[in-house]
């Protein structure tokens, strides 16, 4: 999967079989086709950075899910930071940056009613992916709409140093909320409580997380925002208080499972615990929940970035070519900050 | 366990110790006191109507709950409707009805602020214990409140034919939904259906329970009154709509565990449904949370009772010698309708 970028083809990245388990090189297949031409009401895309997230893993099997699958030798999905080449519609000039769902190609026709039109004083487009985009929304409004915040709750944030965890933290703390994040290497953790400002970091791969997660949490944990699941969780379950928020937002820990755990069945102890406790555990989607409140978003996380009170991290991974072995890499922790490919330049000038 | 009023002593059934999985006589004890002494700003109550419910069961066990246990040799806790037979508080007069956490007793003292007063008007005081009482601010608030009801959706209930799944039905087909309740005998199921108006009901113990309630949810299932547990959620997991709602006040089918069943382990199973389908299931202790909300609740359950819109039925056993069968009973579903045990005359004449 070498290919290099000629610009006289459109590459594109298909799902070339459903993984079983973690996905593998063979799950992937680079081709080359002709660049497609807009018709009326159209406008041609190029690709410039593509947002890799772990809820693709989930549009790669064909389970039932809130979702369609991406069907066999279909081009991957993916939400896209792109310029307008060619330009069949009144609303979009050449050179207009958007967003769109593009996915894994350099290339793409769009509809005019497909594509959101990046604002001119975004200084740093591919943060439509990120802190302004998807991932921000989803910490927004899981911590604060689902969590409901109040300052000096013990807030608990897995995936602490990636897109969605090191901003549900960060909005945590502008909420006056005691942070304890949780990571999956020291170097992580350390730019999580250092740079991010979190009271508190721990390495999941540590041997006694639990232990150490009942310390850092002496007055228990009132908001869990989870986005991984498993051994975290168990951690996690023995500290939470009664009437604990769980926005619900991701399992990465679970995508690559091909059967579930062995037993004994916890089911129950789950639900009983839901009871006894008075807690709410909240899965979401976040554009199908929350996409009519986007502006709000925007505002609210555009004013803290000005004011420098979010710090927000980028991995950028060059070229589309390398865009499956990051997606693999996504799902163990091996990005450190939100992963994003860049696939073409920025800037017009070849 | 015998021993006849004679109302010179005061009969109280103990716990006599803790049971492992479903009680037995030999937790319960009954026992003969002094008729106790009121002091200055107290009241001595005499028991009338004793409600029996699920909840005692977690207060007979020393797991960490919401709530302390009753500790060994003491007098069983329970809400219960009792007269005003002497009083020390000048808001308080004798033959005044009260509503007071007074427990498994003939007799009990209490402080004039751990009383309700029951309005004149009420005809039938057991109801304050019932359909006027806490089970029906569980079934308002939780299927209100926490549900969310909209015309046209399926609302699934389970026990119910009892206290609290009578009235959460009632209420959902009151604001316009397709309601399919879910109780343990052909008997129960008539009922449901023929005189609370339910639109299916469906038996638990029959052994295709998951294809019945496929069959009478084509639309799915967009509220779960989760009061159960065990193999009526089972069956219920697969149906459940994107963006249901599970509100969570009991797990019957769990109380008398001792131990989790055997694997798989399904709680990420369970976490992954509420994740890819966006629903919230939320557990609630009706006083701690809605106790706020009791006036509200009761001037609409009221008004619907007097406009004959809601059907109530009580299972009353007579004498407090019979609680412990009673109660033992209520946990395999041996009652039908709202548990009350009578321990005194309601009127004063002897």
């Amino acid at each position: 999967m070498t290919l290099k970028q000629n610009w006289q083809q459109n590459r594109q990245i298909t799902l070339a079989s459903r993984p079983v388990g973690a996905p593998t090189p063979d799950n992937f297949k680079l081709r080359e086709t002709a660049i497609p031409k807009p018709a009326q009401g159209q406008v041609l895309l190029r690709t410039i950075y593509l947002s890799l997230d772990p809820y693709m893993r989930g549009r790669m099997s064909d389970a039932k899910s809130y979702a369609e699958p991406v069907a066999i030798n279909e081009v991957m999905i993916g939400g896209a930071v792109c310029r307008v080449e060619q330009s069949h519609h009144e609303n979009f000039q050449v050179g207009d940056l958007v967003v769109a769902y593009t996915g894994w190609q350099d290339y793409a026709i769009a509809n005019a009613d497909e594509l959101l039109k990046l604002p001119e004083q975004l200084t740093t487009p591919s943060y439509a992916l990120g802190v302004l985009g998807m991932p921000g929304l989803t910490a927004y409004m899981g911590l604060l709409d689902i969590g409901q915040p109040k300052a000096g709750e013990t807030v608990v944030v897995a995936a602490a140093s990636g897109a969605v965890g090191s901003l549900v933290g960060q909005i945590a703390k502008l909420h006056g909320c005691h942070v304890v994040g949780i990571a999956g290497s020291a170097e992580k953790c350390h730019y999580v409580t250092d740079s991010l400002g979190f009271d508190a970091c721990l390495n999941h791969r540590d041997s006694n997380l639990a232990e150490q997660l009942a310390q850092q949490c002496p007055n228990g944990i009132d908001i869990y925002f989870e986005n991984v699941g498993g051994a975290v969780f168990d951690a996690v379950m023995p500290l939470l208080n009664a009437s604990a928020r769980v926005p619900l937002c991701g399992l990465i820990s679970q995508y690559n499972a091909t059967e579930l755990p062995s037993g004994p069945d916890r089911l129950s102890q789950l639900m009983g615990l839901l009871l006894v406790k008075r807690i709410k555990m909240q899965g979401f989607i976040v554009f199908d929940d929350y996409g009519h409140r986007y502006n709000e978003f925007s505002q609210a996380m555009s004013k803290w970035l000005a004011e420098g009170k979010i710090t927000y991290r980028e991995d950028m991974v060059q070229g589309l070519e390398h865009a499956a072995n990051a997606f693999m890499g996504l799902l163990t922790g091996e990005n450190f900050g939100k992963l994003v490919v860049q696939v073409g330049p920025l800037t017009l000038a070849k």
